[in-house]
């Protein structure tokens, strides 16, 4: 247990020395500031999510000061990667986009900043340990994390489990890496088992429903280790499909978010529900919110946006909101049995 | 009377005969169907005010059974042509901007189609009239009203009263129209007295703060006439002053809407509020809305967006936000006598 310890200062991107830390997280603003002198850039836009725009303000009067160039924060709200804010993008000459791996999907001059938070792995990996019951582990987390890993991978030998790590690549950047809409890492490992290491129920989740595999999840900030029971949100969406079905009127929502936007996807499925009848319009948006909904007098709406949208934030909407598959399964070209998480290739 | 009603149909745009009539306001949607056959457009935006979202599927429906080609709808919120939905251009091959007239700042594929009411505007200007004071008087209106201009200035001919119309152009298309933005129109007439025929009271106090005349309004839809009375707005805007001066750390709300975007006049409130040792940070927006602000840690903004976020909206912020003009009274460079209604050229 010392030598993890001691090893985890090792580990890739945690050399805090020269980093800067805001909002309990570490962020590599001289790899940031070293950029916009080379680049000469003299409008730098910076976009960050919630958790980490308190600290906008004084990163802006950290960057104009050490570099005499101009900045201006991305105001709107930002969910990931896959939002990076292209309006901004094109008034300025380099785009700071904070807290997400790169996703392959943004415009040229952004630069990615990883947000790393300083949480040990350590103690909460092994209270995880004891509610694992395979030799062969698999081992996901969120981008906070990843420069964790060797970590958890260590404190899992010492409970005589091997963790392994999916590849990273398409949408996600590092090995062992998930995302909310992205669990290929996760698919890409032949084991009957998975540790996710992060917050919220949701990306151990989509673990589950992406693998069908048990789940352990190990919550570094609250200590929390649990597994994971799918029924209740295969309930709640069965739910929904039941109260959309008589539904005449679907809103198809189109995501204007670069990482988010699956017109074809939206088009085959508007052609699905026309030919069985259905009232299809497609709707263009921005943030998905309720009261954008309200006037356009749908019944019911299906998601090709990021699927929280449907999954997680349902509770705030009025009409039943489904993903992609859950309206294959309303218009019964694919069975429940079949049922699969969105994600987004 | 009875000729001015008689000829009312003949005023330019009331050939209802070829329009469609949604939500009470005529469109000609006879003119996009044409132009997209012509264009071969095979996907069109659709854009539309929260006034006429309503009837958007039902458009949707028209056009593509009329013309064979894929209509998606902007489901953001849509607050004039200066907020055209240049994300929702880019993807389409036309995009139908419906409710506003042209203001000269969009994409190149967008055509306005002016939403036009119905409601006579003969009683109301006829009651407005005997709250006149003199006799040559500026008229002033909103798109929605201009095609019924000619039977207002006749139902001031009636009473004695010479009605004088302001020259369109600049960001008002038409004669004697004024934009919550600009009352370019209004200013550029020497009278001593201004009839406004629309709803609400901003644009007529508008056109009291941009011309310190007195103003009539005239409220097509309610029926109600009244003389304006800056006093009130103008004691809250002082109020909003003070309660900004203190402040340390400013916000400077950047639109990034085409027709409200100031980046310039920001970057110039910047360097002015800096110099005079405050805090300033650009941010940039779509939709200015109060859980935008939240998470910055600002104690005041002043925005360069819309001038209603300042004015209209102030109530729903926790924190003044105040108009470029305000900003530079509260700054000592601008005498509060001096205040202006803040315009957009």
């Amino acid at each position: 247990m010392a030598r993890a310890h001691s090893t985890a200062g090792s580990d890739s991107g945690s050399n805090s020395s020269s980093n800067s830390c805001f909002s309990g997280y570490d962020l590599d603003l001289d790899r940031a500031v070293e950029m916009i002198r080379k680049s000469g850039a003299w409008r730098v836009g910076l976009q960050a999510p919630e958790g980490l725009k308190r600290a906008a303000p004084a990163i802006v009067g950290l960057i104009e000061g050490q570099t005499g160039c101009e900045v201006i924060i991305s105001g709107d709200p930002c969910f990931g990667a896959c939002d990076v804010d292209v309006l901004l993008c094109r008034e300025v000459d380099l785009m700071l986009h904070l807290g997400h791996a790169e996703l392959g999907e943004a415009p040229g001059n952004v630069i990615f900043l990883e947000a790393r938070m300083k949480e040990d792995l350590w103690e909460v990996v092994s209270r995880a340990a004891l509610l694992l019951k395979e030799k062969n582990v698999g081992v996901t987390t969120t981008v906070q994390h990843v420069h964790r890993l060797g970590q958890a991978l260590a404190a899992l030998r010492e409970h005589g489990i091997s963790g392994l790590l999916g590849p990273g690549g398409g949408r996600a950047k590092h090995p062992g890496q998930v995302l909310g809409c992205s669990y290929a890492s996760a698919r890409a490992l032949h084991v009957q088992e998975y540790l996710f290491i992060g917050t919220g129920k949701f990306h151990p989740l989509g673990i589950a429903l992406a693998t069908r595999k048990r789940v352990v999840t190990a919550d570094p900030v609250t200590g929390e280790v649990s597994e994971i029971d799918t029924d209740p949100m295969l309930r709640r969406r069965f739910g929904a499909i039941c109260r959309a079905k008589d539904a005449k009127r679907f809103a198809i929502l189109v995501s204007k978010k670069p990482g988010q936007k699956r017109i074809e996807l939206a088009e085959r499925l508007k052609e699905l529900g026309r030919a069985r009848g259905r009232e299809m319009f497609l709707v263009y948006l921005d943030n998905i919110e309720p009261d954008r909904l309200l006037n356009l007098g749908a019944e019911a709406a299906v998601s090709t946006a990021c699927p929280r949208v449907a999954l997680d934030d349902a509770a705030k909407y009025k009409i039943p909101i489904l993903t992609p598959t859950e309206f294959e399964v309303l218009l019964g070209v694919r069975e429940w049995a079949d049922y699969k998480f969105d994600e987004i290739e």
